[in-house]
């Protein structure tokens, strides 16, 4: 299929290649779609959210009350994340599996608590195996629903303070990479605090043992439920041949997992963001070196967003659509009646 | 005005600064509409076709027929620039300023034809300085009229074979830069054609003249019409306050002449997309330096486009349109009752 899907792109009325990035992704989502005229269906955004025991450490420049205070505010309609579902017309899925407050009166939180956040991870594994079991199968349990209500792409967010720690030691294991390379100022620390938050990673990953090599091991060791959930929705959505929309730092540590779990999750991953955090952009190559020629982890956008939420997946979903649209609406040099351009 | 400005922004819930770039182009906006919540009103997209006479020496990869088989295209809906305009929900105006070939059985084209093409600036003035003031007189017009129909925001766009060329002139001597340094592939030319085309235009600019340091002795000698045309809309634009959407480098180009003849049209530039053209990156920088802190010609997009069309900026109207709605949908750390971040 893909010399067809090809040769459509190259015959669209412009010079050949000058969509840019946009004909890669439109190239990807033929291939998920198994079409020369794919279309984005009843986009869908989950936002998965859980405290982390870590933040007891400091690690963080906001405090763990703002996990549950920003869930009531998005819950309202406000925040980032509502902004850009309501403009862009996404469905926005409100997912507590592990916030430390009690969400039951609001509503538009759906209520799937494992527990009141994650342990310490400075101290010990942050969830058990039986807890990750079940963060897993509730994001792939969340990917699978919006498929059955008609959603052919999703993107996802989080919301859990402290999560840039955990993600920096899953990236720092999976990637593997040089835990320093993959530690950086979350959602704003100053350098001489980014250099403690290093050097309280470090003890924990210290204290880790890293054979036998599993990433399973690794995510329940360092949590967060979020985070867990993410990787299941990835893989539910990738068994249901849905493109998902992968967003900065956080969701780019869950799709590393993702992949290490199951390889074949790759192909479905659209990359929208490349942001400042420290890190990012080295496990963004750390991605592409498994990946297919067709798609690689070159994000859409860089706009030095890092408020989480999975903004910046919710940014680029207009690029996205237009790369879609590029097959269905631009017509060819032919049907044109257009001289073809070099 | 600036300071409650920073403020308003700081204070949405989320970490200061997190919203990156859109933060810089919601400050933008601010100031353009004088507001805290700024609106985009009927957008629209100005796009301006003509030929260049300097197409007959073989400077572009593209034949100059495609400039009018293009604009029929435009005409039913097709191409790049109608698709993106169609999806953002943003009128679209084609107005040929000097096509060679007779639209005028093409109702949807509006016919300002100044000539049919330049003339060849290899042996002289592309236009004489009356063209030149019925180009910008037309373009200042189709900003106005935006204006009068409701549009408090427009974009640009160009359809005018081997106008990277007469470009590459512009920017060297308004930037003013070393002409090798302005001289790019533009719609795919193989390397050993853009030698060609440097030589050929280096020709072009030893016969030219350069004192007086005037830039409509400039924007008139290399042409073309619609690039003056553009050049007159932003200012008029500018005129009317009206936020100016800066796509690729011809806009980048046009933007720079504006700016020559009136420096106050600066705050007005949202700058859209940095091509890969060679030259766009430095002749973004050459206008950073005039920049007021608030404004800079950082673009929002970087995704590889070269169509041309204005596709560049139409692409990065729902970012724009993120940064507006951000100060109207984000609660403050105040009304959300959240612990306010660093």
């Amino acid at each position: 299929m893909l010399p067809r899907i090809g040769e459509m792109i190259d015959n669209l009325t412009k010079p050949r290649g000058s969509m840019g990035l946009l004909e890669d992704v439109a190239r990807q989502l033929c291939l998920i779609q198994a079409t020369l005229e794919p279309r984005l269906l009843k986009p869908c955004h989950l936002l998965f959210a859980a405290d982390h025991g870590i933040e007891r450490e400091g690690v963080s420049a906001s405090p763990r009350d703002v996990t549950w205070q920003q869930m009531i505010n998005f819950s309202r309609g406000h925040g980032g994340v509502s902004m850009l579902c309501r403009q862009h017309g996404i469905g926005l899925k409100l997912i507590d599996v592990g916030v430390d407050h009690d969400l039951s009166a609001f509503p538009q939180i759906l209520n799937l608590k494992i527990a009141p956040g994650t342990a310490n991870f400075l101290h010990g594994p942050a969830m058990t195996h039986e807890q990750m079991e079940l963060a897993l199968a509730i994001g792939r349990e969340m990917a699978l629903r919006a498929h059955g209500e008609g959603s052919n792409i999703i993107s996802i967010g989080e919301m859990g303070i402290a999560n840039t720690s955990a993600s920096s030691l899953w990236m720092s294991l999976l990637g593997p990479a040089p835990l320093g390379d993959c530690v950086g100022a979350g959602s704003g620390l100053p350098p001489k605090a980014v250099a403690r938050k290093l050097s309280i990673l470090q003890q924990a990953l210290d204290h880790f043992d890293p054979s036998p090599d599993d990433p399973s091991r690794v995510m329940a060791h360092f949590g967060g439920f979020e985070m867990v959930a993410a990787v299941g929705a990835m893989l539910g959505a990738a068994e249901e041949g849905m493109a998902i929309v992968i967003d900065g730092f956080i969701m780019t540590a869950c799709a590393l997992a993702a992949r290490r779990l199951c390889p074949e999750a790759a192909p479905y991953m659209i990359f929208a963001h490349e942001g400042d955090e420290a890190g990012h952009r080295l496990l963004l190559r750390i991605l592409r070196r498994g990946d297919p020629l067709w798609s690689p982890a070159r994000p859409l956008l860089s706009l030095g967003l890092r408020l989480g939420e999975g903004t910046g997946a919710l940014a680029a979903y207009p690029l996205i659509e237009t790369a879609a649209r590029m097959t269905r609406e631009m017509t060819s040099f032919q049907e044109a009646g257009i001289t073809k351009y070099f």
